[in-house]
């Protein structure tokens, strides 16, 4: 058996997620000088624009639920990029700041916009835009099945 | 905070992930009817198409690595849905075969057009067309970079 003969069938699953993954992998190999993940960028990429976010708020942000949005954030405190401060009116909400070695790492705050560059290289606009659209609409049917499901 | 006043910027790294979860939700909805997981759809999917494969074979095929995929094998083979059996003249070969369990699932071998079909919902021939062209090419320009990082 060759794995040309196993080609697979055309698949938008198996695309996106191919897609998705070589993105990813970019993403991982530029954050790995920094010794981020890119779970990580993404709190700091939020944290970086906002003082005193909730887990509720990150998560939200980050399209994680919150124990994994929780996860994250814990090994953030660990090494030493948050902090967790009670709110100043109301003991019981916790919330998050970037410390002074998370804000020393905002010039990547705009490091999407190297991926993009890297994904959409070639791209006319009006190809990258209807990337966005076709993309966008293909989640909506996605999220419509599994909302009536 | 509202998140509406987080809303992160334009992010093609964001908008593949979003809609391959998405996606890869409506999958699993699906699959857990029958108790089987993505991973191991893929698997199925290849097994189901031929006997004999190698765990090297199903590697290349998923486009996991060879331990990720022999993990994924070894929990099919405790569901009773593989075989892991000696080739017949290389001993140190070992294939891989479908089980009546498995193969009483084998209408699932296309269940991807039933996931084609909900994700490209009211996309024209032309638009789906446009998607993969779109997505292929962001793919090899992920590779390519990383290729040459």
């Amino acid at each position: 058996m060759t794995t040309k003969k196993m080609a697979p069938p055309r698949s938008i699953g198996r695309q996106l997620n191919y897609t998705a993954g070589a993105c990813n992998t970019v993403c991982q190999t530029i954050l790995e000088r920094y010794d981020l993940s890119l779970p990580q960028w993404v709190i700091l990429s939020a944290v970086w624009r906002e003082s005193g976010l909730t887990i509720g708020d990150l998560a939200a942000y980050s399209g994680n639920n919150a124990p994994a949005t929780s996860r994250i954030v814990d090994r953030m405190i660990d090494k030493g990029l948050l902090l967790r401060t009670p709110d100043a009116h109301d003991r019981r909400t916790v919330r998050i700041e970037a410390t002074k070695a998370a804000k020393d790492l905002s010039h990547l705050a705009n490091f999407y916009e190297d991926i993009n560059a890297v994904l959409l290289d070639g791209f006319s606009k009006a190809e990258a835009d209807m990337l966005f659209v076709l993309l966008e609409r293909a989640e909506q049917n996605a999220r419509n099945w599994s909302g009536r499901d």
